[in-house]
């Protein structure tokens, strides 16, 4: 009787059955490309320990005690240095902002306070699962559009916008985004702002990645109207997940409906984690941080793309990411999900193309994470994924 | 235009009169009967930093690492431990648990898989601010039960069973509930959850102040349904709320659906916060810190209980309640509302008791919180308030 008493939501977004094999390969020796997962050997421990030491002794009566819903203000002072400039050259103020429990959080929420049951969203054909979960729990539509290189077609999305699609909102990772691990053009993604302000959707633009560009370029923002614009940020890829703090900065009509509805949700985010986060971005040590990180990431993406590159041959069609933390690739012929198994057979995994799919087939594709194997692993996977990759059951698209 | 993107639910559960009021006691000087936080004094600093230092130090690529939904295997384990034994002698096991990031979130997990719109929810006709904002939140109807010194009416709410009433949950603070300081007496308490079996509805059993009894007495379970049944804990007030840990247990078919909404909600409660509690609850010194918080805070209730019948002799109605943090008093004539904000003026707050009202008037009640001030405070506070009392604008009830 009891599971009668579950509301309608309460129904998983997807089949359980990448999920249930990715389970399976939870076991000792397994070389895994599948986790979206940072490079916990590169986390700064000497670092943060003693400044999670300091911090308590120091200011423990406020960073043990309960906390303001939207955040501390120092917080948000730090958080706000994680926005760039504006097109027209302001910046984000403390005011925009809104601490979060990680990103997720920020979507969860934004979600909470904009989406009915039935609501249209802009999403790509493949796009983040956090994002998809989200949308299924608020009742809400996932419309996909086509993504390539250079991003969202947002040429695509004016025709249908054209022809009567009224989205509530656009989901938008601007920079190396996951999976497809492309980043929109910049006007493109102006494109797609002009479209918000005319037809009045949101664009959220969630943003983990930006900090991790490997070919020297810098984030880029572009001109959108800020009554339409919510913009997502992360510490989670620059200095550890564990932590949860996100932020979130908006129009105020939309940060003030985001705290009362994160009041219920979960009063605050931890203060520890939060003056954590405030000590480790005071110290000016980050910078330098992620350069490393992202010098690391580049030469493991470099020696993925090579060893992948020299057992695939002609098998595989992949762009190069300009960052971020995953490889998106293509076999023809292949069905991913059919070789995953046999993959992790051989002590290998990965996460299958159709496992992002909306409305589309993706599944001769595959997602490779870089970041978190060590290098031998790396190119051990890429031989044992090798040994077990099927035989492509129909021509490679370019020569059908 | 903006805020017409909102949708229905983002509206607050409130007047934001008192909130306003309570915003504007945030000044330097201020005595604050008003908090529902722990006395910051008492969090044990030395040992957090250390163990902090340790946790990093030793386990940081796990403990900064994201994590798994439901919680680490260790801080279940160790969460478990805050379950006493049941009626029947079985113990809660950690596979009934999903870690939370504080009870707040059990709360609002379990009104997400739980509610529909138009849900009728019992509560009590005076309730815990944050489960009435997260019954709004999700659209439910809180539908009061009076309180008295032995917990909820139960008596009342069968008359009301009996009489067509169907209910998809009920909220219960079993032990001090904030903010009438109640404790559901054991039989009460039994024939609720018989009334749960019988008419299929949920009882959710929120215990954070569990720990906190004055008067010796061990904290009781009782008989209740396994598939019907909710039992949330906290650290927040054991050992530090700036961490943000709670614990839900329940029937599976609802812990799963609750690890699902989860996912889309945070990814997970912080892992760095997990691994300090699985260590300060590893110390073995927690029942030595509680039982100093215990003394302390009862030496707080005794200042404040004898400075305020001191002053305000027959002009206050209170019964002494066994733990917590709350004393729930009421001025016979007085609209505590207005009473508030000459308070402040004068240096001192509380919360009116309509604050907490469902359905019934409560104009003339306060709750005090006496674990926060200092010694010295309680009584320079009580003095304030007694100076800025308004004469009762009607005789006293006894009297009518």
């Amino acid at each position: 009787m009891s599971p009668s008493l579950l509301n309608r939501r309460s129904t998983p977004a997807r089949s359980s059955t990448i999920r249930d094999l990715l389970d399976q390969a939870r076991t000792p020796g397994m070389i895994s490309f599948a986790g979206g997962i940072p490079d916990p050997d590169r986390f700064p421990l000497a670092l943060l320990a003693d400044l999670a030491a300091g911090v308590i002794r120091g200011q423990g009566n406020e960073a043990l005690q309960y906390g303001a819903t939207a955040g501390e203000a120092e917080t948000k002072a730090a958080l706000a240095g994680l926005y760039g400039p504006l097109p027209d050259g302001s910046c984000i103020s403390s005011a925009e902002l809104v601490v979060t429990s990680g990103a997720q959080q920020a979507l969860d929420l934004t979600a909470r306070v904009l989406l009915e049951p039935g609501d249209p969203v802009i999403c790509a054909t493949a796009d983040y699962l956090g994002m998809l979960g989200v949308l299924n729990d608020h009742g809400a539509v996932p419309h996909p559009i086509p993504v390539d290189a250079d991003g969202l077609d947002v040429e695509r999305l004016e025709v249908e916008l054209r022809g009567g699609l009224r989205p509530r909102a656009c989901y938008l990772v601007p920079h190396h985004h996951n999976p497809t691990g492309a980043t929109i053009t910049p006007p493109r993604r102006a494109h797609l702002h002009r479209l918000s302000s005319r037809y009045g959707f949101v664009v959220i633009e969630d943003d983990p990645y930006r900090e991790l560009t490997y070919d020297g370029s810098e984030p880029v923002e572009v001109a959108a109207d800020p009554e339409l614009t919510v913009r997502i940020r992360s510490t989670s890829k620059i200095l550890s997940p564990g932590l949860r703090i996100g932020a979130l900065a908006g129009p105020r009509w939309l940060t003030e409906a985001v705290t009362i509805q994160k009041q219920s949700a979960d009063l605050h985010t931890s203060t520890l984690s939060q003056a954590l986060v405030v000590a480790a971005l005071g110290t000016g040590l980050l910078d330098e941080h992620v350069a490393g990180l992202r010098s690391s990431y580049q030469a493991k993406l470099d020696l993925l793309l090579g060893a992948i590159q020299d057992r695939f041959e002609d098998r595989i069609i992949v762009d190069r990411p300009g960052g971020g933390m995953f490889l998106w690739a293509r076999f023809p012929g292949i069905d991913t999900s059919v070789w995953l198994s046999r993959a992790i057979d051989n002590g290998v995994c990965f996460v299958p193309g159709q496992a992002f799919a909306v409305g589309t087939d993706r599944s001769d594709q595959a997602r490779l994470s870089f970041v978190t194997a060590s290098p031998g692993d790396l190119v051990d996977g890429v031989d044992r994924l090798a040994q077990t990759a099927p035989v492509p059951t129909r021509l490679p698209r370019m020569l059908a």
